[in-house]
């Protein structure tokens, strides 16, 4: 595929994190059309994606019809190069620019949605640095990585109705928790915590009993998004083992209102890490070739930055993690979430929770602002925001996905 | 609720297993008009309910209208008494035989699908006797049941995009596994397994940040179902630590056709097990008052029974997993399916995983037809059976969840 270089008749920096090399999609809303639809983003304008189509291109049409992106996720990869193409000459093409203008609407008047419908949501534990912090801190004395790590992608369910769009307030959750007495008690929990992830986003489904093959990955996944797993670290703690987590993980999941397509991060392939250890045929990519993602990212509480998280450093890339879930027949469908687990680097300033920012809550980390945090307060507010590199200087933005908390609902039981 | 007695005017033994006292729901088609649609059994007949009530009682046509039983799902308590009511008046006042007879079609000439649109699919591991069986193989040396296992129902999110309908083969699955000597190899489960479980469908949702009481489990649970949770114990054993089960189990869960409503499992309500730890208030059913299923299972291998599970034996009730399920305030959808985990009870013959049949494989079962079994062989077919106690000698039947063998797809990678 081509990268895209060409500058838009829009006047957009070239550095513009949605700059034409991005084209992200969402779903949308107006104030004077409330209706939700697909939109591109470009620049501070988010491009009415179905009208301009119907006029355009109208044999593409029925792909970018309805309220949300299944449609479009259903389509295809050669439906998403085409309209990422069309896209791409209609707003680099002044031709275009009367025909287009009309259905180019300011991105401060919009309500951004959660912009598919989440069929299953898979959480992975891809990077060494988080899995060996966390397995220090729930496992003491015991090897931090668990002997299948490096074999294998660990991942579990996730609650897919619970995967709220950014800007969702997250109300406090309680559950069970055994305090460090021993005592078991229900109340709101006091280690609430994030998890800064990427999430990938199924479009072409695939049938029962047939594994997607690691060189496959392009044919079933259209992009990529930013994810804030909230977990609730004490009662997490508690509950999951032997099965896993579930009321620790469930109460939401925030996902960013943009999703990037996988085009525009081709630029931004790197290799993986080395492999320590050697791998199976169906997770061994040194023929495929690999390749990770650059993306940075940056986690704001309050606004003040307490993290730099880097997707390079995953050991497990996105296409593994995948072969990985339908390596035993498990089928995809369109709208599958599957999200790398929590980023975390090795320099304290690149971890993707607050367990490990505050190290469990032993070192509290000093804000800007004066104040201190080891886990969420009530009213805190997480941003986290990314980008990637492309082609020519070019950025490719991810938006960000944002999270305010909110009390508790009732009192302790 | 009064518990129905009348007769039918249909030709129908008192204690047939789908006799008036049971009236469960399902989604047919037949081979002259396939298209799927909601349907009531009776006896050996298959009321055509859309076309039924459009005459009968239009008002309720849009909840029994579309392809599965999602909209009667999702039209919440009072259009479930109703419709029930009044199919029951339909069957047992022979004025409306003539304006039925159009609508019975037998059940031998009917398809079956899926019942439902699964939401969000979760698994329990709400017996006892099962924990502490697949504690003592799982975790040899250590206390059979975790710390946790008293103090609140465990349970984890399954796939839901692989839930099946019955009679849907299920490809054995492949995988990766550590063998004894240590060797990690991917290739066909060698330890594939079933487990017979009840299974509850949600109708009405629930509101992100409200818990579910105990006292409100009517208000959204629509009825019960069998499910055979099959599972690869070699590719679970291996992946399962620290984030529970996924690849071991995600390939395939197959559900009953016939939902049975909360309704008629009325008369088969006993009292749980003595709890042997206090509960914290959100689980403490003492006031609710408490109730299990006298919900008796047959699991029978290529025709042959080997193990007759008894679903009042498990230790948390279908409340108290709904409650747990959502003390977080996690929300519930319409189509939601929450399952027991397997049924064993305290007789080796009421074990419901051949896991647990075989002792971990050790000690083989010996089927009538003098083969032997351990796990699960290509061909077999396994078919988990139910029926609870009516009112006044009636049967409810469960029918019967069925699926057979195939083998893995390809050789080892």
């Amino acid at each position: 595929m081509t990268t895209v270089s060409a500058a838009t008749w829009l006047d957009v920096p070239a550095d513009h994190p949605f700059g034409i090399a991005t084209l992200p999609y969402g779903v949308f809303g107006t104030a004077s059309d409330p209706d939700p639809r697909v939109g591109v983003a470009i620049s501070d304008l988010i491009l009415d994606l179905a009208p301009a189509v119907r006029v355009l291109a109208p044999e593409l049409a029925p792909a970018v019809a309805g309220p949300s992106l299944d449609t479009l996720l259903a389509a295809g990869p050669r439906a998403w190069s085409r309209v990422r193409a069309l896209v791409t000459t209609w707003l680099t093409d002044a031709g275009y620019s009367d025909r287009l203008a009309p259905h180019l609407v300011p991105a401060r008047d919009a309500v951004m949605h959660l912009p598919f419908t989440v069929a299953d949501y898979v959480d992975f534990y891809a990077s060494e640095q988080h899995a060996t912090n966390l397995g220090r801190m729930f496992r003491p004395g015991q090897d931090p990585l668990t002997p299948n790590w490096k074999h294998l992608p660990i991942g579990y369910h996730g609650r897919a109705g619970t995967v709220v769009g950014s800007g969702t307030d997250v109300v406090r959750p309680s559950g069970q928790r055994r305090g460090a007495d021993g005592e078991i008690t229900f109340g709101p929990s006091a280690r609430l915590d994030i998890e800064a992830e990427l999430g990938f986003v199924v479009g072409t489904p695939s049938r029962l009993g047939a594994p997607v093959d690691l060189a496959r990955f392009d044919e079933h996944v259209f992009g990529a998004c930013l994810v804030n797993d909230w977990s609730a670290r004490d009662i997490q703690a508690w509950e999951y083992v032997p099965l896993g987590p579930f009321l620790g993980k469930s109460f939401a999941t925030s996902v960013s209102p943009w999703i990037v397509p996988l085009a525009a991060l081709e630029p931004a392939r790197v290799p993986p890490p080395a492999r320590t250890v050697p791998l199976l045929p169906y997770l061994d990519d040194a023929a495929t070739p690999p390749w990770g993602l650059d993306v940075r990212l940056e986690v704001r509480l309050n606004g003040h930055v307490v993290s730099r998280p880097r997707f390079e450093g995953m050991y497990w890339t996105p296409a593994q993690m995948l072969a990985h879930l339908t390596a035993n027949g498990a089928s995809l469908r369109t709208g599958d979430l599957y999200a790398s687990g929590t980023i975390s680097g090795e320099r304290p300033d690149q971890r993707g929770s607050l367990i490990e920012l505050s190290w469990g809550g032993a070192e509290p980390l000093r804000l800007p602002d004066g104040t201190t945090r080891t886990f969420l307060e009530d009213g805190d507010e997480v941003v986290i925001s990314a980008s990637a590199p492309g082609a020519d200087g070019a950025v490719i933005g991810f938006g960000e996905v944002r999270g305010r908390i909110l009390p508790a609902h009732q009192a302790p039981r």
